[in-house]
C-alpha cells in the first residue's frame, strides 16, 4: 500500500480566521484529510515579523487559530497541527536555505515588495521580514510535502520553495540540473519539487466598498471587512445587512449590477442553491428583487455554514487544556518528521558530526 | 562564591589555525581558562557561507580546528568546545534576533562591505552571507557571556551584538532605554551587553611582502602567507628564511629598517628575550647584524613555541575517536546552556506554549 501523499499548509497567527481563509484554503484542507497526510502549521514567528510590539497577541492568536481549525473541521486524529516556533528544525533549515538564496533574488519577490508598500514599511523593515520567504521555504520543506494548498498571493513564495529544493538537490544530492521536477526524488534528491493547490475562490472580497483604485478589496482583518468563522448569527446578520452592493441602485426596483457586487460574489461562493442564485441574479438585473430579500437569504446561507463551527468552537473553548494537549501532540509529531528531514539534509551537506 | 564570568569566542572552520589566530585570540583564551567559564564555538555554518561548493572541506576543517585548539592548550576539562550547527538554539535565536535588526542597519556593516569587496562577491552574495552577522550575535548571546575575546575586524559585529541585546532587553524585558550597559542585567534584562577583549596583537602580518597599496598584508590562509600551529620545524625554517624583510637592504651590512618589517614584527611579537630583540634591532638599523642570523633566531623562537603544540597535536591525531568524544561532550554542555537561554528568551517574548 502506497503511503498517502503529504501536504503542508497553515496560517499566520495574526487573528481569528474568516471566510476568506475558509474558501481560500481551509475548506480544501478539511476535504483533503482522508486522502492526504496533512501537516498544518500555525506560523507565530511569521506573525511576529510585523507585530513585534504585540507578542502576547501573537500568542493568544495561536490559540484562536487552533480553535478555528478545530471548529472548521480539522480533525487532530487525522491531521497534525503544530506551532512554528516549537520546531527547531525549521529554524535550522532556514539558516541552511538562506545560503542557497541570492540576496537580489529575494529582493525581487513581488509579494515582499507589495507588503513593504501596503504596510508602509519604507526602508524600515527588519532582516526577519526580508527573511520570511526563506523561513516559509523551511516551513514547507521540513515536511517534504508533495502538495501545498495556498492562496494566490503565496504563489511567489512557492516558486522560491521550488527553486531552493532544486538547488539543494543539485548541489548536495548531485541531481542533474536538467531533471524534470517530478523526477527529483527518484534521481536521489532529498526535497520534492512541490505543487501548489489553489482554493476554489482565490481571493474573497470583503463586505465593504471598493478601495481608492475602484476595485473591491480582499477580505482582511486589518481592513475591518471580514466575516469570521466565530461570528454569531446576530453579528453575521448585522454585517450582511450593511454589506456593500451596487451603489447605483437607489431603489430596489432599479436595475442592479451583479458583477463586482459582494452580495452576489458571496451568494455564488457560499449558496449551495445554485438555481436560486441564478434566478435571483436575473431578477436583480431586471430590478424585480430587492437587496433586503437577497441579503436575508445570504444571512441564512452563512449562518448555516458558520453556526456548526461556532458550536464546535464553544465546546473546545470550554476545555483549553485539551486544545493545548492537541497542539502539543501535533507538535511532537511534526518534530519527528522535521528532525528526520534535518538529519538527512545535514548528511547531504556533510555536516553530521556525531 | 561568585561564579566565574563567562566568555564566548571561536573560529570559523575554514582551515588550520596559524600564528595570526594565536596572537589574535587563541593565546588569550588559553590564559583565561582558569579564571573564566569558557565557551569556544567552531563555526561551520559561517564557513559554509563562502564555501557552499566544498562542504566536505568544512567538515574536515572542524576537526582541524579542534586539533589545533587541543594542541595549543585549550583544555576540554576546563573549557567547552562545540560545533555551531549542533546547537539548534543558535538557529532559533538567529531567527528571533533577525526581527530586531533593521535591514538598512545590516547593509551599513563595514565588515560585510569589506568582505563583499575583498571576495569579489558583487551582487552575487546569498541571504545567508548577509545574515551571518546576526547569526554571530546568536552564537554569542546564546551563551550570555560577559566578555568576548576577538580580533579587531570583529568589532563591528560585536557592536551589533550589543545593539541586539539592548533592543531585546528593552522590548521584551522592559528595561529602560536610558540604562547604562553594565546595569542591563540587574534591571531585569536577559542578555548582558558584552565587552570585547582584543588580543595583544590585533592584526599579525604575513610572511610575504606588501600588497598593491604598499602596506603589509594580514596573515591569512587565502594569501598563502601563514605559519601554521601545525607546521613542522623544517617548514617553519623554510618559511622564515624566505620571509620578506627590508627590500632596500641589499647587503647584510647596509642599514636596515625595523619598522614595517615582518622579521622584526615577529621578533617583537614572539621572542621572549626582549633584551636581545632590542639590541638586535639597534644593530640591524646600524647594519651590523645580518638577516640570516636574525631569521635563524626567529626560527628557534617559533619552533620553541610551536613544537610542543605539534607534539600534542600528533598525540590527538592518533585518537580521532577521543577528539570526537570531546567535541560531543562539549556540544552537549553548550546545548544545555543555549537551550536555557532560548527558553528564557521565548518566555520574555510570550512564545512559550508548553
Amino acid at each position: 500500500m502506497k503511503a498517502k501523499p503529504r501536504i503542508l499548509t497553515g496560517d499566520t497567527s495574526t487573528g481569528r480566521l474568516h471566510l476568506g481563509h475558509y474558501v481560500g484554503s481551509l475548506e480544501n484542507r478539511i476535504n483533503m484529510q482522508d486522502d492526504y497526510d496533512c501537516y498544518f502549521i500555525i506560523a507565530n514567528i511569521q506573525a511576529l515579523t510585523t507585530r513585534l510590539d504585540r507578542p502576547a497577541d501573537v500568542h493568544q492568536n495561536v490559540m484562536e487559530v487552533m480553535l478555528d481549525y478545530l471548529a472548521a473541521g480539522i480533525d487532530p486524529k487525522k491531521s497534525t497541527v503544530f506551532i512554528q516556533s516549537e520546531i527547531p528544525a525549521i529554524a535550522e533549515l532556514t539558516v541552511f536555505f538562506s545560503l542557497l538564496v541570492p540576496c537580489p533574488r529575494l529582493m525581487r519577490n513581488p509579494t515582499i515588495k507589495d507588503e513593504i508598500r501596503d504596510k508602509g514599511l519604507g526602508d524600515n523593515y527588519s532582516m526577519g521580514f526580508l527573511m520570511y520567504p526563506i523561513s516559509q521555504v523551511a516551513d514547507i520543506l521540513a515536511f517534504r510535502p508533495e502538495v501545498v494548498p495556498v492562496g494566490e498571493d503565496q504563489i511567489p513564495h512557492l516558486e522560491l520553495t521550488r527553486e531552493v529544493a532544486r538547488r539543494f538537490n543539485q548541489l548536495f544530492c548531485h541531481v542533474d540540473p536538467h531533471t524534470e521536477d517530478a523526477d527529483y526524488l527518484s534521481k536521489g534528491g532529498l526535497f520534492p519539487i512541490i505543487e501548489a493547490k489553489l482554493g476554489r475562490t482565490r481571493r474573497l472580497v470583503g463586505i465593504n466598498g471598493p478601495g481608492p483604485d475602484g476595485s473591491l478589496l480582499k477580505m482582511s482583518k486589518s481592513l475591518n471587512n471580514a466575516i469570521y468563522l466565530s461570528d454569531d448569527p446576530d453579528t453575521i446578520k448585522k454585517k450582511v445587512m450593511s454589506m456593500y452592493t451596487d451603489p447605483n441602485r437607489l431603489k430596489a426596483t432599479d436595475k442592479g449590477q451583479v458583477e463586482n457586487n459582494p452580495l452576489w460574489i458571496f451568494h455564488e461562493t457560499f449558496n449551495p442553491d445554485k438555481a436560486w442564485v441564478h434566478d435571483a441574479e436575473d431578477r436583480y438585473r431586471a430590478g424585480t428583487i430587492g437587496d433586503v430579500e437577497c441579503k436575508r437569504k445570504l444571512v441564512d446561507v452563512l449562518v448555516a455554514l458558520i453556526e456548526p463551527m461556532r458550536a464546535r468552537r464553544s465546546q473546545y473553548e470550554k476545555d483549553l487544556h485539551q486544545v493545548k494537549t492537541l497542539l502539543r501532540e501535533g507538535t511532537a509529531n511534526a518534530n519527528e518528521l522535521a528532525n528526520q528531514t534535518l538529519l538527512l539534509a545535514k548528511e547531504a551537506m556533510h555536516q553530521r558530526y556525531f
